[in-house]
């Protein structure tokens, strides 16, 4: 199992580190690039093609302002990849969320939430949960322990009320 | 191979068909369903389950408005749920997007653009096709043929302007 | 009398509290819980069930983001329920307010001001007031109040200019 | 049983009809005005002053643009005011929202979606249903019903998709 | 000559005190008051009441969040009402700017930038010098003085990139 | 008594002539103009220098887009200036709004609704009849006819719904 | 003398068609093309190749939606590009503004108005004529003409309204 | 080699200082002004008029809120002009993009990102290269550099993460 995260600038690296820390955390290769669409065009092309090619099976790609990184990827590949609007400029990722999410038919971007790269790693595993039984085994032991975390919460807040 | 399609409310049909036409054209098994996150709580609940347990492999979801669907039925499962934001009330799906993107770690909802069934079949297909090597294939493909007519498109502009 | 308020994460706990205290200021027993639609989905639809059941008069859901809680809750019950979109995102809250107050017809959420949970409480009582003669005579009380401490800040505002 | 609902302006007509329409449908008295919180601004501090008196349980006001109507009217009563926000500007109802919505602490404007009366109606019914029993019983049964409304379309969805 | 300036609430008090100042600057005596359009209802008609009889010329009218007082004011009278839309709110007076400006035909209100009390002011000047020829006169010179600073501003700025 | 309208374009005349009409209607001499900030620079200085000597006391200037012209007026004269946002390009006056209402600190621009070119009128003559006695009484009598035909709209209403 | 303009889609021709001929009447040779960011990526890179070494001296790209078209052009050219957003989707061209102008240091893009393609236009020219004295003189004859029509034009309002 | 850098105010400094650093590095003379389109009305025509006639081929024109600036500075020459939006009033640049953007036909404006006055100094430079060779040289050269750089970041990323 392996995947590949791609962001836009060095500047999102604190951004992206929890979807790298999820999908390690799962026993997923992760391979790590920062490749602006705009400022690395023709490394950028060199490291899809590499990927289409090497069993990776997600791509998550990150970017701010006008954020053309996860559409160039999907462009060149028919591996499903997500894209993570990230705040940054003044407009706080609304302009990344629109640059990524209005793609034109035929070359889908799964969009998730500015600055969710967490979602993005989640999203990774669920899709390829699809293919391996294993980590769909814990995503669905993950969500139990999540609402039992949740649940718990829920009987503090409770007692603090009460 | 099998999918899923749920849309918020019958008058959304015109705007969830060509999905529904992607994904048979490749001879993948699509059970649409009508069923609101908010008027039909149960009957949505139940279908999830089901889904759960039949082979589905990836779930539309597309709503206007509040757009609570793609993110209730997400809750539900660990398959893939791609949400499509529909245009309809007076702010034109922006509501819609806001409520499909945003959501909170954990959980989360493959955004496409704006009324983007036919982007929401493709990228359902790219996620199948990561363990469908038939569906792989076709799709790379379909990339061909679009690339192809795309410079076709382009060999008449520019006969049109000479 | 009875109310419940319920936040969609632990995180939100200090932007409640206010409506807690007003609530409770007024003799009104409230039930908080921390109850997630996406994460705790099936321990919220039970204090729902139990909230439909034990007299409890109004439902307060203050939720962020994708916000799917207060239209969730709407769906399971009768009861008023007032949404409070909350900031916290990127985005202020104005996800959380287009989630929230732009609900389909037939399932009908009170939305108040983003972070508005103190007028949350004052409409959960002005709701209750219809039923309890002695919640409305207290409520107009302290309008007269409201109002006697906005002009006694007027005469302050007068001899600061004068 | 007796409510009002205020329009700002009679252009406002038919976006206010169905709150009437689903009110009388449960047999509750409605008062229909036309006050403009500007351009009638006495008569409607008048008509407040008698809804205050005559055993109104629930006040609606709808508005366009500014849309200062519900906020006004909130300021001179401690019954339950309901805000519905209507498009007719250029701003398609963003204005009114907003100027609805963000109201000051102590003040609250029950706040439905843009153009949504009939949730506004809803909504009112909710609120009596607290006091009056056969209205919540009502609402119940059409609770119900809505539901098997949405699962006969479900159906037909099936159908038409096999 | 004499204007008035209102201010929803004491909180605004340092974003309106710039404009208090311009105006006794040019002599001009100012009727400072703090009296929210939905807290101080009744004080603020009585006020208004006043002002149009005792020989105000120019009402300024500043509010933050659904900001009501500019178009409530303007409803009472016919002299000239300037509106200052206020920041406060999470939506930094977006929503504020919305209610003031879409004010419905038949009630003007001149509205200014957001938090721009200094502008209203001038504005108010503006209005009065139609009228009275000694604030024209000092209009006039003021803005000369304004360009000769901007001029000298600019010479510096010259020197600095030379 | 004189007041100037400036448009920015003939395309702008419709939206413009309800405010030269109410004008001409209260006997004031209206001078209307069209010239582009952007296309008749210097036409349009010409104009507003004949404008601060003939007696003109009131300008209004309405323009959509980028809409410098308002701005571009108020800086070369101390005769009070309402603008007029237009609608007319994809973004619905919202750019014009922007344009006209964000002044800098010294030069007002006194903003009515997008579209607004009543309330220009009205504005421009509560701004002359501070100095008016005769238009101030005028103003006066009609918004007595404004309130008279609105309670009259309110009773059809009354009728209408009984 | 020679540019280039590229459009995403054949959807956009008459969107494009005025700045073709505009430059077509300047004498300037154009190159038209329809080569998608995301459907044509190679045949796209080839043509930016080929205009980079054919004496092109301006390219103007348009694109709605993502429209990633503009910055994918300027980050393999130094030739200066000009990017026009267009309306198309639901959001009216709002997306391809923020995703066209929202350029990172380094890579620029000449960004007009939404559906600008005439400024465009124009905005190519004036570049070109910092080399070429043959355009800019018929520029400066343009302006003169654009400055009489616009003076003519207001004759006729003048007229229009006396 | 000659260009001009025009902002509104000298609380821009800051943000205009990249750009006059980049053309500086260049080789080209750089005429930095401070001349506001309201405060400086005439200063800054006196400038316009001199800048296009002593050689001067590129103006950049940065400036907040309402921003006429560059459109002003366009209106009265041929030489290409680009806007810089600046944030600093509370909508953080939206108002100035809107208003520098949106420019009618026949003026335009080449816009570039909210802030951006690094990528302004490069469009003026890939604008002077069209005449210039030795800047084309230098700025290819510089793309290549900026490729390099992006590059090894990407390889620290890789060595980071393995």
């Amino acid at each position: 199992m392996r995947t590949a995260i791609i962001m836009g600038s060095t500047s999102d690296l604190s951004k992206v580190e929890p979807a790298v820390e999820i999908l390690k955390n799962y026993g997923v290769k992760v391979d790590v690039r920062c490749l602006s669409a705009h400022r690395a065009h023709a490394g950028l092309s060199a490291f899809i093609e590499e990927a289409n090619g090497n069993g990776t099976e997600v791509i998550i790609a990150a970017a701010g302002m006008a954020a053309a990184l996860p559409g160039v990827v999907a462009s060149q590949t028919v591996l499903p990849v997500i894209g993570v609007p990230l705040s940054g400029s003044v407009l706080d990722g609304t302009d990344a969320l629109l640059s990524i999410v209005q793609m034109p038919p035929g070359i889908p971007v799964a969009t998730v939430a500015i600055n969710g790269s967490k979602n993005a790693a989640y999203l990774a595993l669920q899709i390829m949960a699809v293919k391996h039984e294993e980590i769909k085994k814990r995503l669905l032991a993950d969500r139990e322990d999540m609402e039992r975390v949740a649940m718990k919460a829920n009987e503090e807040v409770i007692k603090k009320f009460q």
